[in-house]
């Protein structure tokens, strides 16, 4: 099975659909590439017009809903990716991602909430989708989303 | 209009010269170049010795407090940039900023005061100002500073 | 001295060895190189398997203490690189280093924090160790974490 495949499957798993439009609500891109590097702006778990999972997590959100909220951002940026090149399968690495989670006071598992995105990078792009993390717990988000993922690819030459 | 001479416009406009030298803190640098990209350390909103824009964004300080911080950040990154480059006219493009927001618990339109940094960037940059982002809401920040941004730039070859 | 006897001069004055695996929870890497860049995922003050500086900087944590997490979680990010290139004397330069502080409401030195993380790695790597940063406060860090490190290296070509 290719990427884009395993894209699509997990999509249809989680049950929605990232075929429409990856908006962003200001005066800045979501993908920006120079060379072989392409950054992408930080994605909360939108859906269509709404955030699908808002809240802190460790208060009114579990570590599940936040995990989906990880797997949705992902699924934005890798959306994103995919329509910038043509397919899943041009991405040679991903570099870096950054996992910020809106947490209680004494929510010390972001690390947990980080491998759904972990997790589910290397599940659509294999030995390719490894890559380095930091995850943190913020005090709030955009639009009271829980988790917020940003991610630098680097694309085949 | 050049660059340069939207930039010391927009110092004029905002009141706030930034010909003065921008300090950093510590045992490290205001900008690392390597090939073409240029990282900017993070930027609070200082002028001169003071810290203008200081307090919890949604308690004491308000959007559009915020908003001024951001786009002080964002001068402050310019003008190490015009004086390591010369001339605006050589950045090519921004790669991501990073907008951290000192906010209240309930506050949530951290992405409106990233607009204004994003604003800015597109106004004295043209399309060469265009960038990916990620914003966030923070516990604190360094002096109390309402607003830091941090930046990559990418230079002409 | 080369940077390798400075770093080992260094953990023998913190009395921690840095010998031992440097382990990462989840599915992600320590470290991903793409050409000379060297991305480091984020180090908390771990030794073997425990977080030896935990909780809020500024009510449970002092200043001191949560200096000497920061410096771990460097020396964390430096074994990881000397172990990937062979030797620090390979590292051309560090472009940015982010360090996240779990903090009380009212804290707002995380830049002095985050000077004993820039004073080490000048310390170890000269000039090299040269870089630009980003502190802020957050909510908080996995594993009840005091500070996290996040780090990217140049390599010599």
């Amino acid at each position: 099975m290719s990427s884009d495949q395993r894209f699509q499957q997990a999509a249809e798993e989680m049950g929605y659909s990232f075929d429409g439009e990856i908006k962003v609500g200001g005066n800045y891109l979501p993908l920006v590439r120079h060379e072989q590097q392409i950054y992408i702006s930080g994605q909360i778990p939108r859906v269509g017009d709404s955030v699908v999972v808002t809240g802190r997590v460790g208060e009114q959100v579990t570590l599940e809903q936040a995990q989906l909220g990880a797997r949705i951002s992902v699924m934005r940026a890798l959306a994103l990716l995919q329509r910038s090149l043509g397919s899943l399968e041009s991405i040679k690495g991903i570099l870096r991602i950054g996992v910020y989670v809106q947490c209680s006071m004494d929510f010390t598992r972001q690390s947990e909430v980080a491998d759904a995105a972990s997790d589910l990078l290397v599940s659509v792009l294999g030995e390719n989708g490894a890559h380095t993390r930091t995850s943190v717990g913020v005090y709030q988000l955009p639009k009271n989303a829980s988790v917020e993922v940003e991610l630098i690819a680097v694309a085949r030459a």
